[in-house]
């Protein structure tokens, strides 16, 4: 690591994102872990709360507790992968000292006016949301590269603003309702205990949940107009199926003029021809979130059929590298100039 | 078994809804299981075919092939669940013969022609589809009372119509398009093995298939037309999770009128009132696959999304019971006059 | 049910096995339930604690504190699924009042000097110990048919003692040492949630626990001793597989004289002859833990292997049936003379 | 790739350890890729034979049929992860050419006796099984840095050997007969689908298989001859559990003298102190097949059973990495002076 490394805290280290930022910035060439923070988990040391990380160079690192004073003294940047609600306290100091911010949690990501409906609370820091960049790098790269505060986006809305955003703009479909049907594994539950997300409750059960009111909706209709200036309408359905990672969303849109599969196909290849994360499946092959686990690739295909002049587009991430850790530190790489696709994994460990 | 017992015939018992229907009709007070067929497997023991199945009466019987005269000589009625396609040739002259038949293909699920089209061949006894009766017990009963011909519902059509036809013909619901998003287990492949379906590819997999042509879609069609006298247009995308059993739908319909959930929720508890294998779950509870499994219960739930004017309804069954076997025995002891809740389960082993 | 039914007190009915008791005696026709007792979980419905049960006859029943007064006013026989530790106390004032019970837990199974060592408690009741019968029905009936108290084993001492016992009374084997490997599912954990049991910590992970003192390593020498009269040792290392229910026991035992694997496999099939639940597997096929799952069969295999003078000896149980609540309704039926063959599950839901 | 990197040839490329071997040299800065040979996947390019690859720099590139003369004309090295019984004749022709050989099956790793024994083939070339050199890089490293044919190891032994090796060597153990019970995932049994791998009959099941004649038993008792000089007697028993990658096993030997478990932990952690791929765990922490899923690193733990005087040694590997492809590159890491820590992963993605 160079001196001129940049200096880089992971806060709430000790949850599942917060595993995977230390794992992939261990690998990072331009980077020092210089700060762990964590809160309940304070005063341990990372390979006691990961035991599969114990082997890195931080592995003996003790997790500190998450004040600003320190971690303004010692990093450059902060990735917070800290509970929703956290963040809007904590980062407007880091901010004001200079550093540079990527937030893990969805504190940043929506207007003032959405918190107490659809996060049950009332934003701390109202005042700095408009500041805040949604931090899609293959849609908002420009200006994440400048942003002192990036709101690092859901893992839901990753794949389906990634999939929806290119074909709305070219004129492909409605504005809506756009249906999004969701899948996703046990670790998007993160990492606490309880009786439903045990072995034995999991095994064979597939589950809606948080039906109609996810979050992750308002981000996702925000995500599409700022990615299209189109305002649309979004019904998000979750489920709970019994993978660890992965998240697989179906998108149901009304077909606008004469869009074919061919079409879609095209035209999402086309807006992701340079991206190294983006895999456009050709007709006939079909999304599969195995082939991204452990990865921050994501997998889209667009199909449409005219029976019912519905688009289907379909994408999958995993839920912890490209829908949260992995995202991250494309991020930052953006706001600090690395190339990403030197930084982050593209392979599966497949099977 | 009394000398008055049903005689009945199992055909393509090697495979998983023919295992089933052995093991379910084992404990069944009214049925002589006097005729296993089989084709590959045609010889072998139904314990060497069936492991598990050793220890039933007709553990040590040989499968036999799939012959009308003997069928005729041996059973008043046959349970077919060969595949699909087989049925078109073999049945008829088992009905000629006087025997009663549930088919558990989709042979007589569809008009002539849908055939072509969605299964792949000219169906060749397009006379005998009128008689057919689509055996939905909890919707078709007094038809499949009087039925010779009983074409056994699909796995995912189960749900989707159950779900939705009381909503439909309670005019809460829009005619379409109707989203219908699938989730289903690998045992729903078949027994036969592929890589796809190895643990290997399966584990931590979600995958779409078939999009936008699963031969269910003109079957939910035509069965909400069958239950409500409305049409409807149906958009269906499966989906394979790794789970063994269990299909869970999810559908998406347009909101008429004022419905909310509490409406939505009481026209369905009304309209399965007394049907021992229907549970309506209300607002709050959520559908879980894992409940159903091993048993002949649907469970159900309907939740109006005021936002965007969508009703999202739930169901979960498990394919190889509600979806397949169990609900082909729940046609026979409605033709024969037994009590299925007496004769199927509906307490799932869990976890 | 009829009047003369007996009336059944189940004792942790909250929890895994608890549930299953209720679910397997929901079925029996000489039973009727009378008290469903719990401790965290009383007031609660059992449809509320188990939900897969709502349908039961029982469903609307309120789980009830356990008092014993109330216990022996209602029941006439106790099945008694509390934690390990709770029965010592509890169970004697109901045996005092004439109640005939089967208690899950461990505290009847070993001599009173191995609780400090084994289960970390010194026994309350140690004068009780002498009374209680151990409860493996094939080995032990005559005694469990006139017992006050039966101690239900273990699900790892099940088909560990099961399998090896007539090999060791017939000389085939050696005293030992006994080398035990089992594999359990996670229900095997109970239903307490902790990170070490979640779908994400367990899928693809095996793991050797609690090296080299399991509590049901004694109970493992203890049975044996009792069931041929010759002392052995046992050293017993459980792992924990990524499944739900399923115990698989193998176990190494030098071999004795000249048997083979023929010998082996007829001296279990001679001393099984007439038991129902006892599936002994020729030699060329294996043992698998899913075909035994949601039954009371215990499957076994003995394998000789001539290169290291050693015997091979697999068993598998489904943890919560032939293991817990199946074995426990087992004894019952032997003490009030009903024929478990009837009350009992012997096939599987498979796959 | 410089000019001078070793151009490796990687034959059986289309299973799941020679897909294993290409991800992971992509990613070496010492080799080319140069040749990729198949049998019935020639013609076929490497992302169609393994979508989750296409993305590599080969992704595009075809397999090619197996012949000698064009891997000597383009290749340095081979790594050859064809069938047990395709190298014996395969292969010398490319060592008399000056190629270096490493041979991921077992044609290689045992006397020429146990071959029909153990493999059911006669060794079609048993003059070159004096220079095969058995590729433990723990435990023979000088040796292999001379090889030109190393005889990678297979699954279960790697974790066997290196763990009892040091304590026998010790004298902390007497010379069995050893006792190893295997546990492994579906990925073991290779890519090709039978009943018996599919999901529906993995999910749930623990299951022996070949006993007691599965032929890593005699490369076990061969290696740890050759590691300490000591004749060992091993009875190996594997069993498949539903998980996809890993290798866990767990050896009981009985104890020498007066060994203790810090001992024995001890000699382990002296032996492999500068090993960057051992993991030597303190007692009280449990080896988990999870931590070392897709690595290259080797968990080892050993306890004391005074009781009985035991040794309990626990192992695990990812079955296609440390114990196929990554030991195969870390032995060519060695033939080629490459530090094979900068090369193979030590950090599992975890959860």
């Amino acid at each position: 690591m160079g001196t001129d490394a940049v200096r880089v805290a992971v806060l709430g280290a000790s949850g599942y994102a917060g595993g995977e930022l230390v794992r992939l910035l261990g690998a990072h060439p331009g980077v020092a872990l210089t700060f762990l923070g964590a809160n309940q988990a304070a005063g341990r040391t990372l390979g006691e709360v990961h035991p599969h990380l114990g082997a890195t160079a931080v592995g003996g690192a003790r997790l500190r507790p998450v004040e600003a004073e320190a971690i303004v003294d010692e990093a450059d940047a902060v990735l917070s992968a800290l509970p929703h609600g956290a963040s809007g306290e904590l980062l407007p100091p880091l901010l004001d000292a200079g550093l540079r911010v990527v937030d893990l949690a969805g504190d940043f990501r929506l207007p003032a006016s959405a918190y107490p409906a659809w996060y049950g609370f009332d934003h701390p820091a109202p005042e700095r949301l408009a500041d805040a960049v949604y931090g899609l790098p293959e849609l908002f790269g420009d200006a994440i590269r400048e942003a002192a505060l990036v709101a690092n986006p859901g893992c839901y809305p990753t794949p389906v603003i990634l999939g929806l955003a290119p074909l709305l703009a070219a004129g492909w479909l409605e504005p809506g309702p756009v249906i999004v049907d969701g899948k996703t594994g046990l670790s998007g539950a993160g990492r606490r205990a309880e009786e439903a997300t045990t072995y034995a409750a999991s095994q064979d059960s597939v589950r809606p949940y948080r039906v109609p009111l996810h979050q992750h909706t308002p981000e996702m209709e925000r995500g599409l107009e700022l990615a299209t200036g189109r305002g649309v309408t979004v019904l998000f359905t979750p489920h709970l199926v019994p993978t660890v990672r992965g998240v697989l969303t179906t998108c149901y849109v009304p077909l606008a003029g004469d869009a074919d599969t061919e079409r879609l196909t095209a035209t999402l290849a086309d807006a992701y021809a340079g991206a190294p994360f983006v895999r456009v499946l050709p007709a006939g092959e079909m999304v599969d979130s195995k082939r991204v686990r452990g990865t921050n690739v994501v997998e889209l295909q667009a199909i449409a059929d005219p029976r019912t002049a519905t688009a289907i587009v379909v994408g999958a991430v995993d839920n912890l590298v490209k829908g949260a850790a992995g995202q991250a530190i494309q991020n930052l790489d953006l706001m600090y100039g690395f190339d990403a696709a030197a930084t982050l994994p593209r392979l599966a460990v497949y099977p």
